[in-house]
């Protein structure tokens, strides 16, 4: 018995990372018909998520050098995508503010991956659709309670 | 129905979405366990899947710079990681193998990974987990199939 739970805990891990990494690939051919990489769609998330973040706290949520980030944002400042702005308080920080294009471009993306699943999802039955939405609910929190321990 | 429908793969999408951070994150602090950065995690990855990569593949594969992954083989060359070996028969190009450690330090990873997931499973039910693994086993088919198209 312990051993077959071994087995299933082996087999979620493995269908979990396989299933995530489908989702990052067919990500990623989303990404490339809107013109974005996907270091930049992590950027523009990250930024969307954390208002006004500084280069350095860029650095660390992306795990990139900090050479890297700048040629990042060089090249989404150029596409319109995100702006530098001096800090009001203290003129020596520079923080960076996700523009009006860079909002448009990530909620297409959001948009095109959601067309992705329906597609895929409709090859499920209604009690099968609604089995994935318990389970993953279910595993959702789970995972969330243990972050907060 | 077919507006149940859409808020369905709403929250499936958004659960997928969230799941999928959260393994990352707690990825990222099993790694700083090991001491390798999550790049260096993703490149062990992907040279342990792609036998004798070359530095370009490499650069398509992790969509990064080439001066980025140049930092990033060195430095992992420097910790034993991988090594950079000449092609027999073009000794123009250089191919990129990974050393006994940098095998063994990704065994280890997974091994964190699944006894961090066993820790979230052991909440469930036997029922519960059976549940969870044939619905990620039907999602991961389906979509399988749809890459194939």
């Amino acid at each position: 018995m312990a051993e077959e739970g071994e087995r299933s805990v082996e087999e979620i891990e493995r269908l979990l990372r396989h299933v995530a990494n489908i989702v990052r690939q067919r990500g990623r051919e989303i990404l490339s018909q809107f013109d974005i990489t996907p270091p930049q769609f992590n950027a523009l998330q990250a930024l969307i998520r954390n208002q006004a973040m500084t280069m350095g706290e860029l650095c660390q949520e992306l795990f990139l050098a900090s050479s890297t980030v700048t040629d990042l944002i060089d090249r989404m400042e150029k596409n319109d995508l995100v702006q530098r702005v001096r800090d009001e308080d203290d003129r020596r920080v520079v923080r960076l503010q996700v523009k009006d294009k860079g909002r448009k471009v990530l909620e297409e993306v959001m948009r095109a991956r959601r067309a992705y699943l329906a597609t895929v999802l409709s090859a499920l039955s209604v009690p099968e659709c609604i089995r994935l939405r318990d389970s993953l609910k279910q595993i959702h929190e789970l995972m969330v309670v243990e972050v907060g321990r």
